[in-house]
């Protein structure tokens, strides 16, 4: 409980913040954000572009992602990022198949990439170990890079997020997003170097980052959700990926259940859950997959669901907004999910619960 | 409200059921999947197999599933089926790649394979009319063969499940599922024709399915979950997307928040939302899948959930049962989600709600 004396959570830098309160690590981690995105385009980017060439010298012929948890939602983003940019078919691999059923699909000319924090889970590993020994190319995306993950795969990207206090990941998970859009990008230039204009406008990443992060409207916005009894995310295209890790942080921290879904299939069924009472968090980006969204707020409001639209522009039917920079929808995934942590940080906190720590939960995961 | 006079919902066969009452058109749907399965392996088959021998003839690389709410579940249940019992790579397309960002990913040996139960959906016609001229395969899965989908797609597989009466989909997700089962296994036959030992293990389905129809536990269940407010479900491998529908169903028929998640994702973070006063329905077959769960059961329990298993044994940690036959786990979709549907049907009535009539929601939801 808030005020409660207890020990410190989280791992290596939650000692150096001073007297002891329930969620100083998340909260370090999570403004540990901008630096982590300027050492990735920074000391990162030669390691990525070596990668990057590798993989577009061998010209896979589709990307299957294995992931689970908050990488899952880093895997669903770097998908549309692989068929969008690339062209390349990409999809997100059941590790089921293969550690339960002894499923082998034939992935020769495929690329399988493991996307974990701590690349400790046994399930991703025997996946990646299986495809590697079958004929697929095999990448590791992790904290991690002396991981069971990192030592299974081929290649590795080390997201250099440094170590991550909480269980609930916030850092890693943005440095993943990073370090896989830097990767899709490499492949598309072929040498695997960023283009100066891509470069240029992840030069501005850090920045950004720390301007939405000193913006206070998320926090304050908890407030108000205090006693709410769900939570709805929603967004499209890119933006999916942001609805489902909010829906996960606040799962995680709050214990509030949390629904994510894209717009599309929020109109196929769920919204007939949405009333008054339910908080509705909807990402609306300024291109496609905002413009998508206006039908899905426009049912929303029939619904007299509660609305808050998280993105850059006034949007019709959202009382609330949570102002973020105007980019390109392909970079808000990166700046859109930080005042949405910061939301479930501040929730938690109001509910009386310590984010650094969520009950039941551990930092490894394993599952087979 | 229950009681209150009102017109019949839903479509044709409703006024047969004499006095028009909340939920006959469900209920009426859901009494006609025994011999809607029994239709799809009789008159059915020889269609079913006709494309399926033209599929094995094309040898596709990869399979790309496209679908929308229910059909999305019947779309991950084949995707799990194509790479076990084919060794071919499948996943799930994001629509919005190629509706909204004009994404065209390289599906020239490919077959696209379009679920929906009224083939209606604008975004669905154009991933798969996009994926044909650009040189994919293309199959349509629908209720409809006369819709937009089926004359989109160069292939056709006729559900054939008869008119649905309610707005919640029930039989035309069960025929989906024992439609793309029979394509599956013709595929894999090479002729397209079920050998005989699956064609005998398929035509035990319609009596088993009229044996766990005639059961009434999940519907006296309902009651234990009238004060609920919120609901998870959860199984592995197979049984992940009965737990997908049967969270949908709740959320379409009693707006009850639920969550579905893999067991592997369950204790990736959502676990901590978990604790005395969530109902969870867990999926539990008798094979790979279900073993997969015990970690996962052993986990709810530990924070105390209220666990009610789905499936053919008794299940340590799960004080309550719902007895479903003790089949292959690939077999075990099919008549896994006949109680569950009847679980959210009743638990719809005895909440004062049409299932008939979801409020907020559409027969043909059109999504861009």
């Amino acid at each position: 409980m808030v005020g409660d004396p207890q020990e410190c959570a989280g791992g290596p830098g939650a000692s150096h913040l001073g007297k002891c309160r329930p969620g100083a690590g998340m909260a370090a981690d999570i403004a540990d954000q901008p630096a982590v995105f300027a050492g990735l385009l920074d000391s990162g980017a030669p390691a990525i572009a070596a990668v990057a060439a590798a993989i577009a010298a061998k010209a896979p012929r589709f990307v299957l992602y294995t992931a689970r948890g908050t990488s899952d939602h880093a895997a669903l983003y770097a998908a549309y990022l692989t068929e969008i940019r690339l062209g390349i078919p990409a999809g997100l691999a059941s590790p089921s198949v293969v550690t339960l059923y002894g499923g082998r699909p034939d992935l020769s000319d495929a690329l399988v990439v493991g996307v974990s924090q701590s690349g400790g889970s046994p399930d991703l590993v025997e996946v990646v170990r299986v495809a590697r020994a079958t004929g697929a190319h095999t990448l590791a995306v992790t904290n991690d890079p002396a991981s069971p993950l990192a030592e299974a795969a081929e290649l590795l990207v080390d997201v250099a997020a440094g170590g991550e206090r909480a269980v609930a990941a916030t850092k890693t998970y943005t440095a993943e997003l990073l370090a896989l859009l830097m990767l899709v990008e490499g492949v598309r230039a072929g040498d695997g170097r960023l283009p100066a204009a891509e470069r240029a406008a992840l030069e501005r990443v850090p920045r950004l980052a720390a301007e939405v992060l000193a913006d206070t409207t998320a926090a304050d916005l908890a407030q108000r959700y205090r006693f709410a009894d769900r939570l709805v995310a929603t967004g499209r295209g890119y933006a999916y990926p942001t609805a489902r890790e909010t829906a996960l942080k606040v799962m995680e921290t709050s214990y509030l259940p949390a629904l994510a879904f894209s717009g599309a299939d929020l109109l196929h069924g769920p919204l007939a859950m949405t009333d008054p009472d339910v908080p509705v968090i909807a990402v609306v980006g300024s291109g496609p997959g905002g413009g998508a969204m206006c039908d899905v707020l426009a049912r929303l409001t029939e619904r007299r669901a509660d609305v808050v639209a998280v993105g850059p522009g006034e949007i019709p039917g959202a009382p609330h907004r949570i102002p973020t920079p105007d980019v390109d929808e392909r970079y808000a995934p990166l700046l859109d999910i930080l005042p949405l942590q910061r939301l479930a940080f501040a929730l938690a906190l109001t509910r009386g619960e310590d984010p650094d720590a969520p009950r039941g939960l551990r930092k490894v995961t394993e599952t087979l």
